[in-house]
């Protein structure tokens, strides 16, 4: 089964104000990103508005992203809904459609006991035969995963992988020390430098649609252990991370890319998109990390 | 325009293990409901699992209650999405299969800000020609409504009514005080009588499904005036409120309604079921609340 | 034992700037609201900020409201701690200083368990012979009282009484269902009317300080079961009690003193005075009020 | 002015059971710690039970912490209160007491508006001629210091340190950036490799009590930039962490110190001592960690 680790960027969904998906964009962006050196794409994670697509376009949005990177990368494509029965259909269309992992995330309207929720994220596991992301954002989702759950879950055969959205850095060396087989990614909520000092294999975020390059070399200096060198940037792009949790995330990687000339339109209504004074602070905080990516050596 | 105004259960969502409504099974409820007295339905609200259907099985549960009710009662149909262009759809879909208002949800995942908030109500109210009735549940829906945007809602020509389901009986009186022309139906969070002593036109809950002629002698006794009797009944019907918020509410009215003989199924996974001794809990509260019914005269 | 029933003013507490109680002011007010008929006085409530003075100060205040009181109505001593030694013994200093009830407040840091909070208030009550009023505010203090606990503390043969601060109306309904013996006490976040009708014996709260004789005419409207007179009258009360839960509470009902002519002081710092904006309104929303009283048959 | 840095556990407040501080244990604690290398010493801490002790109880522990100190390791003692005179009086005499630093903590009962937190802090930081810790622990206190309030207070010329309590290590990073002036301490809810990492300056925690050697050994490693053998370590000590944040914090640390042969007695009730089974966990996770200390080199 395919390794997943490294850079994965949360893609956006270029949605038109029709609600036509734009697979060209999509498709320049996700090319674009394969060329700056991304080990991954995660289509229809948060910052890929999940929760404001309906099945069709969510379909879209996936089939666009396998046909563009034509594996060159692997495809991890976000699975999300209140329903069991919907979520495992999702998860083996897209399978079906070519994607080479599934990111899994509950949605819930009334609270769940414990083995509902593994029931939940079993259910998808069971369903397909690609290897399985759990994913975790108790700001916007309204179930978490416990401690014992994700231990219990870490011993199905194709769930591999868990993307902690949490904030709390501590939970991920808990979940660490708790199931040695389950692989950590990073959220934007978290530093990633931090997460893999401790043991973490990467992260899948909405900055590293805008800032690629430098995302990679940020995880090129961890993989090789050059801790003062990799702070010293992580500490500079830490600053879109701080930029993007003040707005709408889905407002603001949306807005960076139009910066950069890709038409991936506005957040889907009632979202607003940016104004202008946050337009720029966000244009302010592309040009300060800018820099850090001449330096990369080629 | 119809005025709204009584006992509006609302309605479970029957659907079977492949996920089909049972309109059969819905339509007998709806009938009883009627000959009990009840003065409106309600579709597609907490209690109907809103968040557990897609747009289709959505339609077939409207297109069911307009259908059984034949224009007895006022059917209010929930709407909820967390995209405008959705919500509107689905608006204009429910007017067009009968209903005679709209009970109108706004869903979220980000956060969102006031104006963003009110325009999607707005959104709603001006794609149809029947009354609208906010809803607002701060437990289950992650965007609340402040009294401002309540106020400012007011003024549109056919948002009339709001359904607060929140615990904060305060609040009702607060949006009493701002907005003259909102009539305030109460939740199954609050105490029926008392939001019909300061000034409520009715209710909207899930337990006037199990519960309906009591639900109806009370709200006479309070149109009546007659408190000292209304809060003796209301006191013993509050049990089953209590009841209803111990466990999932789907699951209770669903395994109420099969205790009277309604096939309604389960809730829909992965919510569970209730275990044999919630059921005995539930069965045991139906039982205490029974002789009010029976000294109802006729 | 005491009956404790009817309108309870929460007594600010007057200190100058250097820390001094005034006595003196305190005094007149006391006898002020007596001469306007309140049932009884609660010293170092939330509004009497018992959480910024010392125990001096708090013994200092005990001691001039029973002087000035002067056996004419009840007063009710807030008690208040972290640590079941402390609270026991102020209870049994206010006792002896002559209070005729205690207001058990639990402070906490670190999270409680339910046998450790049951102990506390019971320690308060087994170590005074006057009767014991239960005060849950979940808005401030940080842990709060479960039903289970609330019923078995009403075993206690001192403990009569609660005070429930939340804004849940139906959680005193059930308080009431499960705890025959208990009688409760409205706080300011309730509507009292509603309080009353389900059986409520009376209010403890805020603005009684600055509205007695209002106050007591709805309490006398509401024990003569004049429900449409006692709502025209609490629909006008209740915009007292939206203006004082907008600011601080404890500057607010301090202002609004002042205004009356009590030279009260500021709240302790770092609270800071209302600004010049906030006192016209609490100002504005008196006068709205007053002719409420003019009417009051004397 | 003393530079503060390194390991410094958070004293627990030994207190028998009719509340005199055992100054000889607590003494005893102090010279054992110094002797195993910390670098500093802090009473009055969350794990000092600050929230449980009257100020002459606090007095004496500071008084106890710095006579057995002996100017051998800086003291920084834990000043709180929700009044700004009495958290200045406390500042002022802990100072007069031999304190080399002030951990300063804002309790609060009303919420406070952002320039009212500031003006606590710099009165704190006015009455003081030692460096202030800053001290935020949104989990348990009612009031947070946002960043801006942070960087303003970071220009007062007394206040050096921050010590953040939250589970968010990102947070930490942001007040880096934002406040350059400003070192970091972490608390237990971080990892302290990873602040150490970012830039951190050490860590003020109550595990370091129990586990001294252990602690200075993982403070040397991050100092040298082993990060490969300070992880190794830390991914060990992370489970005693992990232990003491599952059971009341002051509970665990004061049974592993009695595990340890120091008579501390129990944490101040109606907080409750550990059950049976909670001292065997307490007592395996410490046996767990043991063989980390048998092998750090003399």
């Amino acid at each position: 089964m395919t390794d997943l680790h490294g850079v994965f960027p949360y893609l956006v969904s270029p949605v038109d104000a029709d609600g036509r998906v734009t697979s060209d964009v999509l498709g320049r962006l996700v090319n674009d990103l394969i060329d700056a050196g991304v080990h991954g794409l995660t289509p229809l994670g948060s910052t890929g508005e999940f929760a404001y697509l309906s099945n069709e376009q969510r379909a879209a949005i996936v089939r666009a992203t396998v046909e563009a990177s034509a594996g060159r990368v692997p495809v991890v494509a976000g699975v999300a809904s209140t329903v069991t029965a919907d979520a495992v259909a999702q998860a083996r269309l897209y399978a079906k459609l070519g994607a080479d992992g599934i990111l899994a995330i509950l949605e819930s309207y009334f609270p769940l006991g414990e083995p509902q929720v593994e029931a939940y994220f079993r259910a998808i596991a069971d369903a397909v035969d690609v290897p399985v992301v759990l994913y975790t954002n108790p700001q916007f989702q309204r179930t978490d995963l416990s401690l014992d759950v994700i231990a219990r879950l870490s011993e199905h055969p194709r769930i591999h992988y868990i993307k902690d959205a949490s904030t709390n850095t501590g939970r991920l060396l808990s979940i660490m020390n708790r199931s040695e087989k389950l692989k950590v990614f990073s959220a934007s909520a978290h530093i990633p430098a931090c997460v893999m000092l401790i043991g973490g294999v990467g992260w899948m975020a909405g900055p590293a649609c805008v800032i690629p390059r430098q995302s990679v070399r940020l995880y090129e200096l961890c993989r090789a252990g050059k801790w003062p060198q990799a702070m010293e940037l992580q500490r500079e792009l830490w600053r879109i991370n701080e930029v993007f949790a003040r707005f709408n995330l889905a407002a603001c990687i949306k807005t960076a890319l139009a910066l950069q000339g890709y038409d991936v339109g506005n957040p889907i209504p009632p979202q607003r998109p940016l104004g202008a004074e946050e337009c720029r602070v966000v244009a302010g905080a592309l040009a300060a990390v800018a820099p850090a990516a001449e330096t990369i050596p080629a």
